[in-house]
């Protein structure tokens, strides 16, 4: 039997768009001559729709649609994930609806499977929208018995019910996986062995297709895997590109030809990620062109290389915009990388507006020191300046801070965290480091300035980061425990970090939920990224 | 038996004086020689904690912090809300965690209920954190035979489980339900008649205690209730404010005395509502003075009366930032109400930082027409002056912008949309003026002027909201169907609105949401505001 696995990039709510995808993509399998072709969860929809699917009227549609595909549907098999309802409605009035997948054969819907575990956890949040599957049938095609489930019910770990293990004990002969399942630095390696061990304890082959595209703060990396009955890894899609993996599977044996295992560079793979969900978020929302600070620092530079690769050079614009704080090293390290990226490049000065607001306020500071508000209205005079830009000529803004900051609050609500998209919002600044020197491992393009130069703000005379926070390398380590763990103080105080330095880190970090709350979505690459996956109260007193 | 409801306004994470007030109030049934007194729902945590649950070192605190509870029970049954686990841990390591109650009596813990409902709808999502009960018992103190139920178990329209009637059928004498049930503006008819009508079909009394105040951004009115078996109400407690409301009540005849129905003023609701949640927001995060806008208009007025009510005149400031497009009658009104309220008024014109943005972006922008850019700026730079003296002073910003405006995106992101906390986001604009006349029901405080003219932003000369938008009586009805009712544009359209407005609104809707996304919390008084409870995709290209 041959089976293609169509890992497509749909976009949310375009629902005649991404049908059309699906539409394409079937043709394409034909002329390979595949007998069956899968496409990932919620493919006519996009994922995750969220409150998109409350509309009646949205789900109605996308239901409507599942019968252009299955018109188009002639001598081949497709799996497709949508939402399904049964016209029965809920007390709310609203219909009971299922996170489905469709057995499409020769022009006619052959089955219906609903989903059974429903993820509602960090960004997910299906039991939300969906009602669980009340039974797993087996599927007959061209006399193969087939199991069909959706994502999370092969994560079935912290579940009572083991998806695959029913289907496989009913006698499957091909279990399939559809999924949309983002991309998160270390997952690939848990997703593979989990594939692996199904398929070696069920002794059944199982095909696993997966969304790729960037979708407001996820990006799903595709590399879609089929594994044989042995547990044998036999195919593999790209990673962050779209794909259609083909494989000619013995169904008799269940037993296919193993292919390499393939190596991967966890910064690689990090940077992938971060260009992808940029491109996508331009492309999706129709953005061409991106703005962004430049300050000389190492958070623009790294943003600025990534927004270049993603856009392209001709569509980023870097603004230097130097106060009388600003070292010369700054405005030379910016321009140098400018140059190196060969992208457009402004100067805009800010002394003169900054003069201007404080001759303003100075009756009503004038008993007043001056302290963090100068420092703050710097930063905001900056978001101004590039938020005229993008009024003025369509640009996105990219906000440029990193996870840490974010994290412990060193950073300017509206100033230098105004924008559109945050590239590094889940980038730590020690991984910050890491990516600059990817971006530079064909040749300099992030000046080695930057890279060595100690991390300052800039925002009065003689700052350095290092005045405020411990060592970053102290901090990452605690942040990662923290929020990416959820780990207590107690246990990172085990860990063997001082017991001042964590509860000021800690303090930090909860009261500076407020400013989070009002922050700029960004890439979750983490197993907890700031954002819908990290529902913090503002109001929260809990010190422990 | 002497039962007393004790309606506390507890903090998020505060578990020890959470635990102080329980005790407190204990204490004080005791002095009225209470049998029984209950708490609301995750009394000890405060409701709700949202990701603080999944920190296993949060579950223990409040779980050690029952046996102080216990130990302050003598003489006395008490039923309190806190998270329950039983050392059982997930597949993921942590604790597997219930919503619980438990119910105490002279100092011994007799039983502990689990919550079976969990709702995961609008700014609910206890799916994400809680398991259900598996088994429901009745419990006996005094030869009572006591059925507990939690919140959600009372609202079982659309679940299979029927808690009360599961309760009542075990045969219960008496039911309590101890909740943490957000104001909603029209709801309290519900939930009043819920109760009454779950009383008299089971022949049961259902005595129900509600948490009071504010926590980001929803408000819990109290009003704690209790019914007979007959479902006459029998006890009421006060609205918007801590109670002890204390019922005498024979549980031989299970029939109390009827009390008088109240009748409540929608508007006074409300606004009864804004002042708690504004109140209790500076309170819980330790702020004292408001500082906000005065542009003359409509909203900041409303926005001032309700925080000078909410947090003393003495401790708002409202400014005054004219431009060159300010007319003299906007000056004038601003002035008159802050006189009216008796407020700190400050004018700081802006005309010299626009003029001197202006001059730094003259080369850049020296083929461009002036357009939104120009326009905005003036918005972000009243934004940054307001953080300034945020920053410089110790003030919380308030934003004034209502729920129609950030609907359409009438609105400037870190201009007018800067904030701390939004007072008005889900008070559509006619709703606005309805506050308006409340407020001025003893006397003008609102300048009538404020209240006649035509509303504008004053931007540029000659500009009037409707040059933009459509009346603002058509313009509320589509956003309350669209957003709160959640009704399709076909919908709509058939409701009698012209179909080229309609696509027009929910275009401009859709298309905000990356405004959205980063505003200010606000208070819920809705059944769908934005923030928590509306979870719509940015990148979302759903035309229908």
């Amino acid at each position: 039997m041959k089976i293609a696995l169509a890992q497509i990039n749909p976009t949310v709510g375009d629902l005649e768009r991404n049908v059309d995808l699906i539409i394409r993509e079937i043709n394409k399998a034909k002329t390979y001559k595949a007998d069956l072709v899968l496409f990932p969860e919620l493919s006519i929809t996009g994922y995750p729709p969220k409150d998109l699917v409350n509309r009646d009227s949205f789900v109605k549609d996308n239901k409507e649609l599942l019968k252009k595909i299955i018109e188009n549907s002639e001598n081949i098999s497709v799996i497709v994930g949508f939402i399904d309802y049964n016209n029965e409605r809920g007390h709310d009035g609203r219909y009971i609806k299922y996170n489905a997948a469709a057995l499409i054969s020769n022009k006619k819907l052959i089955g219906i499977q609903h989903k059974t575990l429903l993820p509602t956890y960090d960004v997910f949040d299906e039991a939300r929208y969906f009602s669980h599957a009340r039974e797993h049938n087996l599927f007959d095609i061209n006399g193969v018995k087939l199991g069909i489930e959706i994502c999370e019910d092969l994560w079935d770990k912290n579940y009572d019910a083991k998806v695959t293990d029913i289907l496989a004990g009913k006698g499957a002969d091909l279990i399939v996986n559809i999924s949309a399942s983002p991309f998160q630095y270390g997952k690939r390696a848990v997703r593979e062995n989990l594939l692996i061990e199904k398929a070696k304890k069920n002794q059944v082959p199982i095909f696993y297709v997966n969304q790729v595209g960037g979708q407001d703060d996820l990006v799903f990396d595709g590399e879609s895997l089929a594994v044989d009955k042995n547990g044998n890894l036999i195919a593999a899609g790209k990673k962050f590109q779209e794909d259609l993996v083909l494989v000619d599977f013995d169904l008799k044996s269940r037993i296919g030809k193993p292919i390499a295992a393939k190596q991967y560079d966890e910064i690689q793979e990090i940077y992938d990620a971060l260009v992808l969900g940029v491109r996508d978020y331009f492309r999706k929302s129709g953005f061409k062109k991106a703005v962004m600070g430049l300050s000389g620092g190492i958070d623009s530079a790294v943003t600025a290389a990534i927004a270049a690769d993603a856009l392209g050079k001709e569509n980023v614009i870097g603004v230097s915009m130097p106060s009388q704080y600003s070292s010369q090293h700054s405005k030379d390290d910016a321009k140098q990388l400018s140059e190196n990226l060969e992208i457009k490049y402004n100067i805009i000065p800010i002394k003169d507006v900054f003069g201007s607001f404080n001759k303003t306020l100075a009756d009503l500071f004038k008993d007043k020191k001056e302290d963090i508000t100068e420092e703050n209205l710097q930063a905001r005079i900056r978001g101004n300046i590039l938020m005229a830009l993008s009024n003025k000529f369509g640009y996105l803004v990219l906000s440029t801070g990193n996870k840490s900051e974010l994290a412990v609050g060193y950073c300017t609500l509206y100033g230098d965290m105004c924008g559109g998209y945050a590239v590094l919002s889940d980038i730590l600044k020690t991984k910050v480091y890491q990516l600059a020197e990817y971006i530079n491992r064909n040749g300099i393009i992030i000046p080695q300035n930057t890279i060595d130069k100690q991390p300052s703000a800039e925002l009065k005379p003689g700052q350095f980061d290092q005045d405020s926070l411990p060592d970053y390398k102290i901090l990452d380590g605690i942040l990662k425990a923290y929020i990416e763990e959820e780990k207590s103080k107690d246990e990172i105080i085990s860990m063997g970090y001082e017991k001042e330095i964590v509860d000021g880190i800690v303090k930090k970090i909860d009261n500076a939920e407020f400013k989070r709350r009002q922050a700029a979505p960004g890439i979750k690459i983490t197993e907890k990224a700031f954002g819908s996956g990290r529902q913090m109260p503002i109001i929260n007193r809990y010190k422990g």
